[in-house]
């Protein structure tokens, strides 16, 4: 870094093969938090398996990360040197049918979920739809239930009219954790400049992202132009509602792509069937910080940088996660 | 009533057809808290329903009740006029053979959970089978994990053997929530002298059963019949260790004791298909302030009469339940 190091450094989506090696690079990047996904394709028991593996990842690392529930905990972590992991969700298949499963997975932790992963859901239809047919009845439930409760919507994956409809009807303010300017690389995977307005209007928040598939020039992207499409987007979004979600798969192997592209729901192969090469300037949580070489060449000032590198979506965390404070660490209600 | 109101009444175990008129009666009576069994055959999905059903029953009778999840919550149920529910399970079907579900139950508001309910379990046996081979390999586990945690142990419906070596393992004291002295009633489903002084010795509480099965005299004990067996009870527990457990199953169709007695795990009927009468004196919350009468009249003193209708409890739950004072009403966290 060619400045003084920003005061939270926040990645608003990774989903690595987690391992202690993977948290103690997060403490040596300097990550604040990290919004972590438990799952993608997994059914409610599926996911409380996976949620009682983060239970044991945060005991068995607790000099490292922490199971942040509130903001609170955010700042526990910046004040004990740790990392605060947030849980989330790519696709709301854990909820099965039963709105009342959205508070259970809340009270286990759960803080983003996105109504859709590529495909239709019971909630809305995801990008890889030729139709999108926009929120369901049961969508506009979930929606609601998500407000009252305070998880927040992620409508990375989604598809436009569902990502617009969601905008309008949420009483909250939304994000995209992980996606790009649609107009610098041609994906409806990524977002397009009237999503990103309406986004901006309800005051959500994008998470911009370094998966090669979404970046302009994918793994050839330098961080220069990194730090260009970063000022396109804050074009829009100002630097105060743009943050990272980079999207960072270290250490999964390829099968694990086509459990994200096919999960259970088709017996063909879904387009490519491995992960493509990172920039070599962001291989994983101790890259993080190199980011704002990319946006400071940009030309965004140095008080731009530290939002957009965290600053923004803590200010967005501070105001959306409900507080908790009586949350003992490591997730465990009264550790004594 | 013949004296002042105790100021904290506890019931340690019912399994009524909850509505809102019991809630009116849980008030009526003056209850501070009551513990309410969740479920008894059902599995890890099945029991989460009925953890949303309990969410449902405490927003739509917020004005009544609240989910205590700690002894604070206790407090706010007192000085909100309101009765605090406490969540347990019967047999402990739901963690299935996964020690990492014991945590998640705990956060979804589970306080209480027997090893056994009659028959062997996973982790120990109850009452109801010939020969019983002591706490299992997983059973020791599940006395940790919930030690760890402040899950309540409740011996109620587990066989002498494993309930003994259950009050060994354990490191904190436990719970028999529900039955009563063996010699005044002559069924292994009650307690024996042994039993008690082991459960008192590691500082455990008896809750006295108001179940016509487990008393003196079937449905026709009467109340004073009631006080005697108290004080033989406090005999050897001390009221201040003695509580009531009155096992009310108030409005609940006879095919709820066939579920309990048979689950899905035979297809024989097992014993009485009804429920018997209650003694004419105990038949609804509204009657729980009567029992100090019976107590008096066996010669507890006011203050002990006190400690058994609630005082033990609430010093029992003080001391065992973890604190999470950032919860807020209705175990809603961060409810707005």
């Amino acid at each position: 870094m060619t400045t003084g190091t920003p005061q939270v450094l926040i990645d608003g989506l990774q989903y690595c093969n987690w391992s202690r090696a993977i948290f103690e690079e997060m403490r040596q990047g300097g990550l604040t938090a990290v919004h972590a996904t438990v799952g993608y394709h997994e059914g409610f028991r599926e996911t409380v398996r996976h949620l009682v593996d983060w239970r044991t990842r945060f005991r068995d690392n607790e000099d490292l990360i922490l199971l942040a529930r509130d903001a609170g905990d955010i700042e526990r972590a910046r004040a004990s040197n740790r990392t605060a992991i947030l849980l989330g969700l790519q696709n709301p298949m854990p909820i099965e049918d039963d709105i009342g499963l959205i508070e259970m997975l809340f009270d286990l932790g759960i803080r983003f979920m996105q109504l859709t992963y590529n495909n239709q859901s019971l909630l809305g239809c995801g990008w890889m739809e030729k139709e999108d047919s926009g929120v369901t009845r049961m969508g506009r439930e979930a929606i609601a239930e998500m407000n009252r409760l305070g998880m927040i919507i992620d409508l990375s994956h989604a598809g436009e009219r569902t990502a617009l409809e969601t905008i309008a009807l949420s009483q909250r303010p939304v994000v995209v954790s992980h996606a790009n300017p649609r107009w610098l690389r041609d994906s409806n995977r990524n977002v397009s400049k009237v999503l990103l307005q309406a986004l901006r209007a309800k005051e959500g928040l994008l998470g911009l992202s370094l998966y090669p598939l979404h970046l302009p020039n994918g793994s050839d992207t330098t961080l220069e132009q990194f730090g260009k499409m970063a000022a396109e987007a804050a074009g829009i979004m100002g630097a105060d509602h743009l943050g990272i979600g980079s999207d960072l798969c270290q250490d999964q192997p390829d099968s694990v792509v086509r459990w994200m592209r096919e999960g259970r729901w088709t017996r063909e192969i879904q387009a490519t069937a491995s992960f493509p090469p990172q920039p070599s300037w962001f291989r994983s949580n101790l890259d993080f910080p190199k980011l704002s070489q990319g946006l400071l060449s940009a030309g965004f000032a140095e008080a731009e940088t530290a939002l957009v590198l965290g600053g923004a979506w803590h200010r967005f965390l501070k105001a959306s996660l409900p507080s908790a404070p009586g949350y003992a660490g490591n997730g465990q209600i009264g550790a004594r």
